[in-house]
This record gives C-alpha cells, structure tokens and sequence, in this order.
C-alpha cells in the first residue's frame, strides 16, 4: 500500500512530518510518499535510518497555509503540497492522502482535485471521541457550519460505515445533537433531520443531549459543523481545566500531594485516554479519496498514527462501502 | 427582603424545597414565601423549628410539571405553583421568584404572568460556568434553539450586565461562540451577530472557541440555546467521564490507589468547582421580574444558593440596569 504524507503540513513540519513518516513506514510495512520541497525533504531524511524502508518524495514547490480564500488558494497555488499529493491519490499512484496542514486547505484541495462521491451534497470531518463505553463518531466537527437536513442524513450514513469499518462496530446506533432527549426538542434543522434519520435504514436512536456523548449513548453522533467543533475544542479545553484544577487541590496540602504523586501513573494513563496524538487524524468523509486530516500540531507520533489511520480506512474498503451504501438509499 | 419559592417544583420536591426554602430564610435573613399544597407543605414544615423565621405559606391546588405543551399549561393551570408565585412578584407582593421545576414551564409562566422587559425580543437562561479565571456568564442555554442575531446582541446586553452586577466584573469581555477565532468563521447567524456586538457599546472581543470557554478568555459567552445548551451538558458529562476514568485509573494498582486515598480530599474540593449545587440557580433573564432557574436535581443546599442568588439579583438592581442599558443602546 502506498500512501501520500503531506511533508510540509502542520505546525512542526516538516520534522515532524519526516519523522512520523519514517516511523510510519516501519511499523505499518507501507511505502509513505513524502510530498514537499525536496531539497528540504532530503536533509530531514538524512537524519534516519532509511535503508530498508519504502519511502519517496516527490516535489512541490509551494505550500498551501492558513489561507484566507482556502479554495482560491487550492485553485491557484497548483504546485502545493496538498494539490500534488492530491493528485498522485487521483491518478492511482496512491491508496490515501494524509495531511496535518490547514483542515480548510486539506478540504479546498480535495474538492478541487478528488471531487465528491457521487451522491454526497458534503463532505464532513468526522472524529472519534472517547466515550465510557470506547469511542464514538462525531461528525461535523468543522467542514459546514450552515447544514441542511439532507446533510445531516448523510453524515449519519457516512459514519456509520466510519464506525462498522474503521471501529468494527456492528449496527451502529445513530444519534442526533439536541437540546433535549425527547423527540421534538431541536431547533428547525434538527427536527427536520431528526425525521429523515429516523424513515432511513439507519439504527437511529434519536436525539443525544452534550451529556450523553461522554456516555457512549450513540455510537454515532450527528450535528452541524459548528457545533461539532464546539463540542471537540470544549472537550479539549474542559480536559485541561479540570486536571488542572486537580493538580492544583492535589498541591494544596503534603498529604494530598503525597497522594498525587503516588497516584501519577494513573494520571498519564487518563491523560492518554484524550490525547489526539493516540487518534492522529480524522476522515474527509464524502470525498472520492481516502483523505485523513491531522491535528495541526501533531507530533511525529500523531503523525505515524494519522498515517495508521489512513492504512485502516484503505484496507476496510470505507470509500466503496459509502458509495455503495449510498446507491441502497437511493440518494 | 421577599422571595416566593415554588415549593412542588424539582426532582426533590417538597422535601428538598421546603428544606432549602429553611435554611435559605435563616442564612440570608429574608422572607421566603412557599407556594404549593397548603396541607403538604405545613406537614414538610412541621419537621424544622421555624420560629424564628419569616416563613409564609400561599396556597396552590396545581404543579405545572413537564408538559407537552408548557405555553398552553401555563395558561390554563392558573392555580398552579409557578402561577400563583409569579401573580405574587406581578403584583409587587414579593421581589423574586424561584423554582427548580421544569425551566420550559418556569418560562412560559415568567412570559404568560410577567412579560418581557420592553424592548427586549427573547428571555435566555444564562449560566454561571466555572473557568480557570474564576467564573463566566454563558447564554443562552436552552431557551431559544433557532435565533436571530439581534436576540444574541441582546443576549450580549443582558450577560454583560449580568456579569457585572451578580458578579462584580467591571467592563466584562463579551464574546461569541463559533469555530474559529477569526472574524469571518462561523454560520451566518454568528457572522450577522458579530457585525452588531462589534457596533455595540459592549466590550466586544469577538469569536471565542470551545476551548476558550473553560480557559476564561471571555467574561460573557454569548451563543443559541441549542449550542448552549450543549455546552453544558457536555460539560457536566465530561466531567463525569474524565473523573471515572481517573478513579478507574487509580484503582488498577495498589500503590496509585493508596495516592488516590492520599489525594481524596483534592478531589473533593476539585469536584465542588464543577458542581451546579453551588450555584443553584440562573436567572431568567430579558422578564420583567426577577426570575430564577434552578436545576432539576436540586438538594436542599442547592435551593437555599438559589433563593441567594435571587436575593443578589434584587440587591443588584439587575431588572433595572437591563431596561436601562436598553434605552442607552436604542434598542
């Protein structure tokens, strides 16, 4: 399997980038196609010991940042990273695109250059969020902010196949983001998809309320774009808070910081249960390409395991399985 | 100083409020007025030592409890406790009214018994949420699931006053929620939303991100009542979830179990940043009266910190300052 490594995305690129890329072509046995300015590229690559893994770069000149236009960008800056990757995926020369670069960029590019499936009004970033019962699908966590009902529908659908494929999750149970449990709670937008989720051949529970997410009540969950970011950044944030604040009542006396520092390992082993560098990237779910987007500031590790994340989307068949799911639905 | 408590309302009704309604009547020096089943309530009463105490009972044969439809309950249960309590602030004969009962059927009486202060287009639950700073005044947070971008600035209008006057913040940051700092991010509701807070007298710092919100970075959080809504459960779920998988931790081994043990304490104090107890009740604001919300779930502790925060409220001249900025802005 080959995949394309976006050598210049992300905050720490393209160390980063080169290092995830070297780990990743070990420890998955997969030839990883570093895409980028090569003469940089080879002085990162110098660094490791390359001699028996399968790894190649192949040039582009510009570099496709946090661009105001996103889609202009990916139209004019042809010679990007992410538009040359983009098109060694769109050509067959590779099974996935990863990138930790700008999410909006990773989009534009992969509209302009890998289109939609056929069928799919948009696509969505989807996430896997940890939950007390294992991970759960969130989706939109970015790519719409304004959603019609017919979205929604389809995210439900996408991720389902994401949670079947990708989590090995039979039947998943589909929910919606509400105010309120009962059906018939929601703004307009969500009692409309509420009904379209509920006629659909999905396993559809109805509405999820903030707390439930957490919980694992749905093992997908479905909301506009600007919700779904809420909810993951909130995520984040209120993780930092409150061990913050724990950290900071655990100081507060001898007896409890004796505690606490016996208690440390436990406190990694927590910490590890909400890092992103464990997840390290999510789906573009609805392109016609396997494209996994990255945490900006991935590490390397985020970045060899956003890499592992694109080999399980490759070898699960996710792309064929939505188009096909989508052709039963007659959407 | 005069509070009318709806004594049928919340999970733990009449126990839990009659209770509160004690304790709140001794701590705070003030008159609670309980309504509800005269009999009922002069049984649950019979259980404290109340002499000393300016307790009053106002009969009500009905409870409006979680209706269908909370508009038409309000209007046709006349004889019912959130009716009743409300008449009694309407005609001056008490400064605030608390109820822990259903906040839908708290605001269709507020609106059917009260009104809204003129000029004022929506009421918003807001809420008091916990950051690394201290506090912020989030809204709305359940009220209104579809809104338009006037009812957000006032909202901006209404948790700024709020924040100063309740909280003692001087020129409290207001900010919007999307899902991205830059001007520009977010749906067309926030985009519009944004250009009036901006044009606004507010002290206006623009879009805040979910991780910005338990960071502290805005005194004032202004969002729809769906994604507030969210917003806070989700965080009372994470809390939930973050915790467990801690303790779960912590338990895996003898030696971090004997730090948990150690560190217990912290946790407990830890746990009280988060816990609504402490807060006991949000104001309903944009009525015209002093209206406040407490959680379904209320103990009696949480009751008697709501009847405070209705007192704070009152001693605040939080009614007054709204109708006043209102008028200021031209609204």
């Amino acid at each position: 399997m080959r995949i394309v490594l976006d050598a210049m995305g992300g905050d720490h690129a393209p160390q980063a980038t080169v290092e995830g890329g070297v780990w990743a072509a070990r420890k998955y046995g997969l030839e990883v196609v570093l895409v980028g300015k090569r003469d940089t590229l080879n002085s990162e690559l110098a660094n490791y010991d390359t001699s028996s893994l399968s790894l190649q770069i192949v040039h582009a000149s510009q570099v496709l940042e946090m661009e105001a236009e996103p889609a202009y960008a990916a139209r004019t800056k042809k010679d990007s990273s992410m538009v040359v990757g983009m098109d060694l995926v769109r050509a067959g020369k590779a099974e996935a695109f990863y990138s930790a670069g700008h999410s909006g960029g990773v989009m534009a590019a992969a509209l302009f250059r890998l289109g939609r499936i056929p069928g799919i009004r948009r696509p969505a970033f989807s996430l896997v969020f940890p939950t007390s019962k294992g991970h759960c699908v969130l989706l939109d966590v970015g790519a719409n902010t304004d959603c019609k009902a017919e979205w929604l529908l389809q995210f439900g659908i996408m991720g389902s196949i994401y949670a079947e494929k990708l989590l090995g999750v039979q039947e998943p149970s589909v929910g919606i983001v509400s105010n309120g449990e009962e059906e018939g709670k929601g703004s307009a937008l969500v009692k409309e998809a509420y009904q379209l989720l509920k006629a659909s051949h999905l396993n559809f529970i109805g509405n999820v309320e903030g707390k439930d997410i957490p919980m694992g009540l749905a093992d997908v969950v479905v909301t506009d774009g600007l919700t779904g970011n809420v909810i993951v950044k909130l995520s984040e944030g209120l993780s930092k808070f409150l061990t913050g604040v724990i950290e900071k009542e655990i100081k507060s006396s001898p007896l409890t910081a004796l505690g606490g520092l016996l208690a440390r390992p436990a406190f990694a082993r927590a910490r590890r249960v909400l890092d992103y560098t464990e997840i390290g990237g999510v789906p573009l779910l609805g392109i016609d390409g396997v494209v996994i987007v990255g945490h900006g500031r991935s590490n390397a590790k985020a970045i060899m395991n956003g890499i592992g994340v694109a080999k399980r989307a490759v070898e699960g068949g996710m792309l064929q399985a939505i188009s096909e799911s989508l052709q039963d639905t007659g959407l």
